[in-house]
């Protein structure tokens, strides 16, 4: 259950209007790796976690962080948005130029009457299949992770395309947050291998026995690029504990080409005899 | 550029048909932790790669590989659907209870004719927007990593939904590189670590002391769930090399409420004042 | 910003599991009328909101209630999950018969290890393209009273699917709230008439004497049924609090079938002219 | 069955071509408010209606004038896309701006050779996700009201658009049409609460001695707005024909925190005790 | 502008009722080659159509008929849901199977009352992407006719799911249209040919000096299977009308490995050297 | 199984940056018609194949060479964007004027660093729902065909719409690919027909005495244009090699308005009975 205060976390006040940027700024709000799909991950991971105590606790705790980021990005877009040109004619472009007329967003006029919605900057709608809660919190850290990485480096090249002192204000926060917030991650991942709860190669509780070793630590190069196998990918101990030691080889097959038989009559397939003999079967077989 | 050959990379032969079990076997297919995700998103990002050298010749290498996954996986399905009920009636079910019929994708006979499709074991078909090709490498191989992990755990839970040792054998296969898969993306990490090429935080070249420091160690903690400080994300030494100290705090709001100016009345939002004088006032500036 | 507790605002208990209504229950979760819709809307509606005060105040309210709906359904359904089936053979079905597997979602068990996910009955991805936030609260409260009809009436359909008493609680909360909220959005429409903000037609700010007269009190009959014109939509005085009456007329064309000008070569659609005359002339105008 | 004139219902002619504004235009056609929506929907559910005479009759008289306007805004975005600009150069742009150019959408040229298609003005797709025919005609006149109501927001938004008198007078039809339409829904919710046949809370027909009585006339606040209570929604008579009375209270927790078990370790998610026992464990559980 | 009559262009009633069955039929009345499609994509071609007279003519005379089918299969659908089972218990299933109630589509029931929606058997919502207006006649009367072989070839499997002698009329009917359409878009692209507007390949307005003639007449073979080049497609005559042959070759590199220059710094990709000079570097830059 | 070589099927070097067109090219690498779409395409015909031999080699060859192609677009993009502006000021632009700022994808910089993707120029991910694989080689050799027109006509448009040599040089080989390969499944039908494997009407084994006679040789009439029956399409001898001529007749009805039995009381569709009645029959039914 969750109360809401209509102070904001952190202030999200542009010094002016700029719906090039506004159009921009919806790629970390309603992108593949905006807040809307860590606040609504984080959520779902926590509900689905079945294991009680610090990492469920934890995971509600920074979802329900990231729901006030939600509103604090659609509140700087609202106000980025608080002079829409209408028209590319002078007249509507206080202080665009032709360009960032031609950039910005039409619906945030047409639909959205000045407002944010739920999309990335092409105008894409957010979906629930960016949410990843499989159940096993390792596999789900390591995404969360890499969700912070994605979504830092994004916020970083925002930084670069605005001058907006106020804009800048916001992303230098967002930037923090993510910074904070890949330790957290990546100290999420430390912690439950220390617990036993899991580790490499995820799921740890698949028994090794039933794989085929000669697979497991071999590099394998379909490609002629020359240094493929020159990397620590190729070369030295494994990483998942074992004493195997990592090596290359070129890809081969192993078994032969497939042969499929043929398809049930009633589909209609190619058939693999001239139809002359397969028109009358099926007509036969139809009877 | 591409050579193929109709030899398989390993085997892809189910011991009998199993149009259950088949409309399973399509979420690692065309899911969103699938084959096809993992073989187009290897490539995009060795082709995008700005890096000449043993990054890209990798990514090369390991998303050419990644395609012949796609194959045996498709050839495992088209086997598995070598008889595809066509109505709940005893006739059609060879080996399949009524619960199989139930379970099994109707498109596979409707639209396929008895084969595969590049969608998830839900129907949805596969999307570009599953891939993620940043540019900066440690971000985009902590996704890969992250894939592997997901990829691998799907699998686990296939091998407990099936008793053919066919398939076992294919899912044998694929659980055993998703191990050697993982090791890889985590050694390229160290060694993009290694390189100087990049770190924690993602991404490092982002100037930290354009950070607010007093948001970036601190867990910050916006639900009453009593452990969520417990943990290593909220105590100990930074994991970014700094020396700074992780801790946390309970959340707190930092700015006011916001308030919006009206909208644009050419818009027609909702206006602040009421609609008798707005009316007048937007016929006149209509006018 | 938010905070959150882990106790629930009502009891989301069933009595056993059953996957198969698990699935159908995602349907009120993550589907076109589910809550994380009404959430997500009212909250984005809330931030957008350009008039201060208690429309703006109410809209956050609510849009904050439904988080915590969001959060019922989904801990009702990873409680539905306990025991998924994983085969369709008589030991994994505990209590569910053939059909229940049949039916079941495979994803609850491939994708989300046992858990709820932001997707409807069917297994499509939740989508911002569901969420409407005009700026106008006028044409958005009755999208809200809207979604809390077609809610209500999902929710009263799930009722008739399962006899789990504990799964009942948590429908007769939903419907109750859901016709609370029915209540809540026609009385804010009644608010905003009242207040002078807006009413029929939406949006009363345009000036109706832009309008074509003719057009705006006729019913248009395309179709042979013929009682179309027998309601009070075709009879009686006008809607919009003028003196007009409505009335009904077949459909009949205004204007002239159009003939489009012929394109541009340079785009290669279908020419008005014999190709090989076009053909030399587009030669001539490429050189 | 249909039939089909050239002639169109309305004019749809532009004085001269302007690709910048067919661009927006596509948001009326092929948008979620646009008039495939409308159109398709209105068919749906008249086609659906499973109560013969005036309702069904009405709706497929209006879905079928519906297809009309659809045709109409096809034909004048084919007309503004007369001359698309196929270079940011000065010779392709007779009359637009370099605004204009950036602005319009390339596949308007490229797969559409100057002609409309079936998407929004940010190049969605039209859905089918769009469309609601529930099977039950009030709550599905609600939606089929608010549809006209965010449509006409549209079009009076696309109104301050462009200057075209041509455009205009298309516009101005569409606004006329959807000021009737508007009446139209309201009055057949009127008439169906006149018959007998459902009201509010919809669904009628659903037992209220079922609900939770606590929880039917409260208006729940989960925000710190201070405002939030002080509407209609929250005081007065109840809209339901009741003689409840409508009040508030605060958001508050009836239920403990839920522990959800542990899962089935054959789909290894987290588990609940250190992976060393439960490695054991599950490779037993899996000889 | 469009009439509708209420009358049926065929009759659509089955014997009974069959949820099973209802799912399936969504195929063609929602799916990628549906009736939806055809219906929507002839009349979109048709008013996008530049060339006045009997093509565009002929194209709204079959999109109005489609609009028929989309009718009729509705209607079908709605009848076989006349008896949507619950639940998975005996009392709910008068005829069904188990099996047919885990195939069936829960949304028919929840979200559509007993009745059809515009999706496919496996629940995907129809959309305008499958749509393809070129304003090429010849590209498009291609698809169109491809249309008709993929729509009739479903129906055709369809014919053999069900022993429901009204449905199987029905099915009868539009296997009958789309024999008749197959042979109208092959008709209409002779004609198109004999007009001397377009022919293989196509466009063939774009200059073929233009091209490379070693590339425009050979099979390129990639695979090693040995039968490749064993076809028409690699022996005889060119099919352009030119007097050129067809040949193969195996598959050839004719340029160098990429190599792509390093990336704008302000993105954060990968740098081209080590991290400590970069991060300096980057620094500056950006102060 | 694939191998790859870095070295590229053809040059793919602009002579210099141009994000406006990167935009643009992304239609033929992500969009229904694109690169994508045929090599995924034609590999899963291949994969599905049920009839060893010349046919599924084929396939499997050209699907191999058209990975070649997406390679070499997405390296062409890449190249397009070396020089991506990141705000509408003067200094950003070194050779974009403003209009090409305005038209570029944001994307490209903020999420993949100046990289391709998978999308449309519009922004639409690609998606497996582009890709048909029916199992009947005539239908999808149809398909094939059309494509390849498609994609031709797309590709000659993107000519027009650049001036870049570079950029022309690969268009031109992509151009006569495209020719290449329209022969390739024309001649793979005539060849199919010949090896009397099926043909007009598709699928040819449906046994044409199971057909309605007397609508398989009409054009059906339903609109207005008096020219749409003077094509071959309605007149002169049939196309599927019987002695029948074609001929057209206006659209007629041949079976009553459908009445729809009423609905299931509890899924609360609008009952044929005024509700007070109901409400009571519902209550008892539902105790």
């Amino acid at each position: 259950m969750f109360t809401h205060t209509h102070a904001l976390q952190f202030e999200a006040k542009p010094d002016g209007p700029d719906p090039d940027f506004a159009r921009k700024m919806q790629e970390v709000l309603g992108g593949q790796w905006g807040e809307m799909t860590v606040a609504t991950q984080y959520l779902l991971q926590g509900w689905n976690c079945r294991l009680p105590g610090k990492y469920k606790d934890m995971l509600l705790a920074i979802g329900t962080e990231e729901l006030a980021h939600v509103e604090m990005i659609v509140t700087c877009i609202d106000r980025l948005l608080d002079h829409v040109p209408l028209k590319p004619d002078a007249a509507d472009r206080t202080k665009e130029a032709a360009a960032g007329y031609g950039q910005h967003n039409p619906q945030h006029a047409i639909a959205n009457g000045g407002g944010a919605s739920y999309m990335d900057s092409m105008g894409n709608p957010w979906t629930g299949a960016y949410v990843t809660a499989s159940g096993n919190l390792y596999a789900d850290f390591s995404y969360n992770a890499t969700a912070e990485m994605q979504g830092r480096l994004q916020v970083a090249r925002l930084w670069n395309m605005t001058d907006d002192p106020g804009v800048k204000d916001l992303l230098r926060f967002l930037l923090t947050r993510d910074h904070m917030h890949q330790q957290q991650w990546l100290a999420a991942m430390e912690e439950l291998k220390a617990d036993g709860l899991d580790g490499i190669p995820v799921p740890e509780a698949f028994p090794l026995d039933e794989e085929l070793p000669e697979f497991a630590y071999t590099f394998i190069d379909a490609s002629d690029g020359p240094e493929a196998a020159n990397g620590r990918w190729a070369n030295g101990p494994a990483l998942d504990g074992t004493d195997n030691v990592l090596r290359a080889a070129p890809i081969a097959a192993t078994a032969d080409a497939p042969i499929l038989p043929p398809g049930d009559p009633r589909l209609y397939g190619t058939p693999p005899a001239p139809m002359t003999g397969l028109l009358q079967k099926a007509k036969d077989a139809l009877k």
